[in-house]
């Protein structure tokens, strides 16, 4: 793992967004503030929104990989990649393309983007730590985890990650692998306990500790994300299922101690 | 309940604080500031501590109790609370004096108080809802609970209900099992859910996310306070096991989802 702070010499970029949801606008935003030229195709008609962002959407995938593009920036959910992969005409794409991802688990895309590619396709596979929410006020100081998977074009891929860089990203270069081992600690135990909480319907009160308004913000949080993602973070980190358990066995820690202390405090209380 | 806004006189009180761990202590730096006369007994000998805070330390009970306060304030553990008062030699207590507490529950105290004071004295039940970590800059907005279980001196009751008033506090009036429910809901609940990420021993990682990074300062804050006082939390609030189990169950309902969907998926997903 390392930090990188190389500030490489960028240029404009034609990227195309392969799935138009709430990330991949979120992104695209930013992409053309900076000003590259964006495209996009989506499952869904999202030719509004393009309109009136100034991006040219396409309806059809064989016309999105036939539009020239420098970067295919794929940011469909976990779940559809690989559905998503197989209706992509890769045998229409022009020239060697960067394809690179944004997917919330990490060694999935690598494994699936390195056996459904063409062998002259650079891949890079990353993931933004932040979203709309987190990254509402801009994107300074928060992270961006990448790996190089397969670069040959090293410009393309160094102006890719300028898009993050100059946005004041901290840029974590690390393994798919070492993503998801720590994703799964950090990242999805974070949303296993914002949806136990929905599940729970906490709500707010009129003698809330300030803990407890950290927890209610955790909860708003992981339901403003989408299920699928929510489900993709667990179904395709392969460390996620130990974490789940590791979660269950630590209740269940505490819930026998209490009920001990319980017991012994029965026996040893005066009775008044 | 009600919000109670009133801003009325105040004096200054003689207070005894029984029990001088880290809240009691806590408390009585503003009781000082607010030039409030202190004196102070414990199970431990603090009294090189209240040396320098100009506070008498009794090692006596019984010299503590004759020692003329207008108020003695409850601020031992959850637990040791029918111990403590079963060794206060009640009957040296020399004029009708409000007997206060700051128990993190409200029905425990409220019924032991009850069943052992003297009908002469009374009995005011309170809980700060905040401490020494989420109090450290001033007590403002933070919510003050309590119950007038007993008052009969108004004034004695509203001059020390003022420490807290002319802090800040958002004052809140309401029945201790109201109290004990809504605390079983959020304060429990936030302290359950820190100390099982503490038995996970969750640890920062280099790409922590926003939420992440508040699931640590819960799990840091709870640890901070006393096994004893979580313990209290569950033992001595009946509406506690209720909350421990509604969390045990939505963490199950999850895995539950999560199980379901990673059944689907791997029957769907197009093989590549
Ligand atoms: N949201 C975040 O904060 C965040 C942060 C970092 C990374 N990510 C990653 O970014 C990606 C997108 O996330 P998201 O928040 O937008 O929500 P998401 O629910 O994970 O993904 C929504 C996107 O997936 C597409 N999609 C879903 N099912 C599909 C299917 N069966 N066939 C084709 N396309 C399908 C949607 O297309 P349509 O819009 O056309 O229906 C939409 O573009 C995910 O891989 C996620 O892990 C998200
Ligand atoms: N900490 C907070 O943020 C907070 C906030 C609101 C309300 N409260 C309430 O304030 C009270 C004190 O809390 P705390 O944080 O100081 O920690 P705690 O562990 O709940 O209580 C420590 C106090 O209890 C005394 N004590 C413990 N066991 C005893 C025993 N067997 N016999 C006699 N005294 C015993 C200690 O005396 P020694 O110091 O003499 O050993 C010390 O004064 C608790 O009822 C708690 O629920 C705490």
């Amino acid at each position: 793992m390392s930090v990188s702070t190389s500030s490489s010499s960028s240029r404009t970029l034609k990227i195309g967004i392969l799935g138009f949801g709430t990330f991949g606008q979120f992104l695209a935003k930013t992409m053309i503030k900076q000003g590259h030229i964006l495209q996009a195709t989506s499952r869904t008609d999202h030719s509004q929104l393009c309109d009136q962002l100034g991006i040219s959407f396409f309806r059809d995938m064989r016309a999105f990989v036939e539009a020239d593009n420098d970067v295919i920036l794929i940011c469909t959910s976990i779940l559809s990649l690989s559905e998503v992969l197989k209706s992509l005409p890769l045998n229409f794409v022009k020239r060697p393309t960067l394809i690179a991802d944004v997917l919330s688990v990490k060694e999935y895309p690598r494994n699936v983007l390195l056996q459904v590619l063409p062998e002259e396709m650079d891949v890079l596979c990353t993931h933004p730590m932040f979203g709309p929410e987190s990254g509402k006020d801009g994107w300074k100081d928060l992270t961006f985890v990448f790996e190089k998977v397969r670069i040959r074009d090293e410009e393309t891929c160094s102006s890719f990650l300028q898009i993050f860089e100059s946005e004041g990203c901290k840029m974590l270069e690390m393994s798919c692998e070492e993503h998801d081992k720590a994703a799964a600690k950090s990242q999805f135990l974070t949303h296993t306990i914002g949806r136990v909480l929905s599940e729970m319907e906490i709500q707010s009160t009129p003698m809330n500790t300030k803990g407890f308004e950290t927890l209610l913000q955790v909860k708003e949080s992981s339901v403003k994300n989408s299920l699928d993602l929510f489900s993709g973070l667990f179904i395709h980190n392969k460390f996620a299922m130990q974490e789940l358990q590791n979660l269950e066995f630590a209740l269940g820690k505490v819930k026998e101690k209490l009920l001990k202390r319980m017991e012994e405090t029965s026996l040893n209380e005066p009775k008044l």
